[in-house]
């Protein structure tokens, strides 16, 4: 498939309405489910994607600008959205999330990056050089990589109460 | 998890809303993409949901609260949404998908189950008795089942474009 800037950007704006469908006034206890130990319930991936939003994508693609391949990305904190998650209900995850993706997208059309920008090589913190097209490719395969992970997590909710359908929905394997 | 009737019409409802902000607009090289021989895009998972609200769920429901175990439910025709799918555009497909949806809850809303019909059982052709809570339980965790595979499928898209970080993303495994 070709991953074009306007591929990148309209699926980041999609992001905030697919959460707020899926998830706004859920329960707290579908808010709050996980896969098991370690891993992040719907209210952890919203504070996620938008504690990435803030302190990832656009840092990074602004150190890649700034410095290309002599300046290595600052690793990311997978844990750094746990304090914001603790204080915040899931309403307000989503709207401090739709707000944070707004001021993305504006920061986004400010850089207007064109092909030699895209092209250009920063370097990853664990996989050496990469292009400012990956790093914006990423970072909208990362939405949908979250998104499957909080429509898993709520099938995984329903794996009691299907009975014998448990076998036939991928959801729950 | 609690899944109560509650649980599985608010799911039933939040559906349209949650496929509408991922797939309307969509270029049609997405809308299509599959992942792979036999697999459905994006356009024909939205036309096998309005196909099963119309021809699965209430159907088999209303079969099990008529005849009990007595009367064994049709078998679902997987490929039965095809002959739409072809006809219609992706945004007609969504829009056929929220009438269907819209006119599901109506006819979930008539039927209202109290819990002596939602323990009643019918008969899976395949797997043999289900209660109707399972039924309708199922059909909710249906269509997380089919979000994600949306989902999976349009991350698949970015496959090449994230180059190395493709190894960090799981919707790509």
């Amino acid at each position: 498939m070709n991953v074009d800037l306007g591929t990148v950007r309209a699926q980041l704006s999609r992001t905030p309405g697919v959460l707020d469908a899926l998830l706004r006034g859920l329960p707290d206890d579908w808010a709050g489910l996980t896969e098991g130990p370690g891993t992040w319930s719907p209210r952890g991936v919203v504070a996620h994607l938008t504690h990435a939003d803030r302190t990832n994508w656009l840092p990074r693609a602004r150190v890649l600008l700034a410095a290309g391949e002599a300046q290595v990305f600052s690793p990311f904190d997978r844990a750094g959205h746990q304090a914001v998650e603790a204080t915040l209900s899931l309403n307000e995850l989503l709207d401090d999330f739709a707000a944070t993706r707004a001021d993305s997208l504006r920061a986004l059309d400010a850089l207007s990056p064109g092909p030699a920008e895209l092209a250009r090589r920063g370097t990853h913190p664990e996989f050496g050089p990469v292009t400012l097209a990956q790093l914006l490719s990423t970072w909208a395969a990362h939405d949908l990589d979250h998104i499957m992970q909080i429509t898993r997590t709520l099938g995984g909710g329903y794996r009691d109460a299907v009975g014998p359908w448990q076998a036939y929905l991928r959801i729950m394997r």
